[in-house]
């Protein structure tokens, strides 16, 4: 069958999707399966929205590096670096503002401003592929195994959130000494003070 | 030396850059040069501006694939496949609409409108590479033989331009017979035109 | 200068890697950093130290698929396939089974014997990079913000980790309502009761 | 179905090709349509026959790199590279000598002797495509709007070949003033000579 | 149809192979053919029993480099680099000890041991072809021409094997003079010696 | 420093080779060491010479495939398959024929005619590399062990060629009982027949 130039065509990227969820963000990528005559040709294109401070949540791209530029938004980027290092590289971009997140690193995309926010990408794959961390560890059908993702994020099971890995990542970060109290001791707190209380009366 | 955030980011895209020269469009590649963190990722990105009715003219990236989306301006697009069929597709793209380009193929955009048009692409190197035929082919430093040229070109030296393969395009294309006409015969037609009353008188 | 036998060559991996940490594994992953004469072949060799009931947590290698054999214990593996469907294949894996992770998705081993794990790996690149979700995400440096944290994993930061996906996930996968009580509520239970208590004095 | 010997065989190169055609060349590409068993092996074959003075005109490979061993006739070869230099590389090949034509560059060869011509040429690619210049711009089906074509090769309407980049080029390269004054000129000094003296009458 | 885990699986490589053959060795290499999911992924692997002194002889794989680790028995292993130094590594390995083996070159593992050997291999494609030199250049079906093979061995047909690029090996590499002279010589001394003695009868 | 059409250059490819050697043949390989514009370009050029029935013993290219036209002579071209069919593709090549050799596997051209013979090819790689079997596996320097080489082509010890698989080729090729006995048991014979005749006197 002859190829047509619809085959390398896809419309309306320039209409807003829909960031009504939890992130407030939306991507929509453009590859292979959008866009037949991209087959083998090595390359697709992304538009990702974002609403008021809607984030696109910490993910990777397993077969491509991605190049983005910012239209709108003031968007706060960042990508780590792998083992051993795990070191940060961040950036504050404005409108016009590129940005490169090399292949198979995890980064995320979060709009800082009080308006919408909108990018485009290219990535250097026609299947770049898309694996946001928070679902496929934790939403993947069926769950990995709650051994697994306890050991593996230092969840401990008698204690819950307060020692693991993220509370350490959040705690360390910004010095939430009162965020940190207020989760794991104030109940405790509260309960010891009225223990003490109760048994005096 | 380390890698700073600063490797992967280019700021000002968003600035339109100029369009006033004689095809009334910029190209403005971010490749490799200009973003060294780009090395071995294999992709880049570039902003066109395009003057009312600006012409990005016939051109190939000789190392990438390129899929563009419109972001101002109505754009007639086109690629032509490679020998024997020299097949031309074509799409007349609004704002929001997306186009692929097919590495190495010989590609132009057009900006139809009389307002100013933008459009990024992703391109599938990190050092796509630019031909603009007109320029590459005859505008080289130093030039390609004028022997060559003429001959490549169908261009006679002795009857000039009509006779041309680029003559015959512009004739087959859209019936411009007064158009060759004009070229062709008019100063010869005054010239026998004169010559015969000349002679009458 | 002239390469010799052991520019490919590396000894000792018979040697079991300490497992004494919180995880319990120990990777040793011999790429061109150890292996300099792997430069531009395309493979590299790990292996894999397990405790018992020992955890390889949830990572990702951003330019290799890895496929591995066991040699000793029990591993109980999985990865998960990327956006949308986040789907989860696993297997036990016994001495002798080998299992094939994809290039760039995130995949676990887990030693459910109550014997040490020892595994090896082939990775189809001479650099094929760790990257160890938990670590990455939560224990880059410096750290990735909170507000980007707290966002992607829905960690809500007045209930703290109950609602998060986090909880979700293991909440869902199990049916742990004992568990998720637990942590949530049985402060505020014990102060409640305390209160009424106290109050009834 | 088995592969046999032929899945890798096409006989008789040595026959000459016909190059009674305008341009005097005639390129016989042995491609994976030509020869099975080339598929996913990543290289082709090419013959080129040259009538006296016969030229294979400016033309890319958009996949492959060609690397062109003269057998018979006096070569005089080019290629141009990419923008912003537009540099020429030239050389004149006598029999035994071989030029290498980069991947995607824009390259000629045009024999300069007044016997015939034949070379073999080595591709990188089993699929490396060919797009004559001239033909593919200027010969597409169907063709390129000649709006674009006049405006990317500075063709005026109105006084036709003169000033655009193709004439420049000829004029620039060679000096070819009276060349340029004929075409351009001559009918017109003929037609005001003839009014003049017609006037005097 | 949906890839199961099991597309990604193959069971019983820890179950020794048979090595009851001339060489004492046996091969077990795990590509696209054993693991479909393999597929595009470019990597595979390979288990190697070895009897005691059995040898895996000289061979290729001509699409994959290989990187080697030793479990049980001590291996004497080398590659040989191409033209035009023929240079030739080699090491000895105990177990856990690692060599790689470049794309392409010829290379042996000879276990030196007097107990049985095993050892595992990552091999950086997921169809990486095997070529046993020995076997490839005397036992093809049908068989190489004898005319190519006495020449390309110098195998003369009238004094047979002495002479052979074979003979010169063994002969210079360990002044094997004894052995020479038995094979070559021998027959001819007792016949000489006998024919002397006869005629002196 | 800027790069010159001369890197891109090689003359005298035309001039035949000296085959006054024991094989009757010579390798001219145009690689990126002798064309430094070839570097990353993934193609290269060889010429091989031959003498009257000389021979381009068995060999591999580790990293290109080969796509071969002949020039001059009759050649006998043939590549085996690789384990477990090793299956011999051959076929005989007039000018103008062409062959191709697959990447990696073992081929030999011959040259079957009594007059010199000439082919051009092309490779699919800057650096194909080049491995003549016989010298690579019996030339090595140092020497491949000849405990390794006597095992791999069964050369035995004690007596010799004759069960080597060499010898066992040759024979099952072409019946050579003759030959086999010549080479074998001819002193054998004469000196068994000597002794006879002296016991006898």
């Amino acid at each position: 069958m002859l190829a047509t130039a619809d085959d390398f065509f896809f419309p309306g990227l320039n209409i807003p999707r829909s960031t009504a969820n939890s992130l407030g963000s939306n991507v929509t990528l453009l590859d292979v399966t959008k866009i037949a005559g991209l087959n083998t040709l090595g390359v697709s294109l992304a538009r990702i929205d974002f609403a008021p401070y809607g984030l696109n949540p910490p993910h990777t791209h397993p077969r491509a590096t991605e190049i983005l530029v910012v239209v709108e938004g003031i968007i706060y980027v960042g990508f780590v670096s792998s083992f051993p290092a795990n070191r940060l590289f961040t950036k504050l971009l404005y409108p016009g503002d590129v940005f490169v997140f090399p292949e198979g690193l995890i980064h995320f995309q979060f709009n800082v401003a009080n308006t919408t926010g909108v990018t485009f990408s290219g990535l250097g794959s026609q299947n770049p592929g898309l694996i946001v961390i928070a679902n496929n560890v934790f939403g993947s059908t069926p769950p990995i195994s709650p051994d697994v993702l306890t050991k593996a994020f230092k969840l401990d099971k008698n204690v819950g959130f307060q020692r693991s890995i993220i509370a350490e990542s959040l705690f360390t970060a910004h010095g939430l000494w009162m965020f940190y109290l207020e989760i794991v001791f104030t109940p405790w707190v509260v309960a010891v003070y009225l223990l003490i209380k109760s048994s005096q009366n």
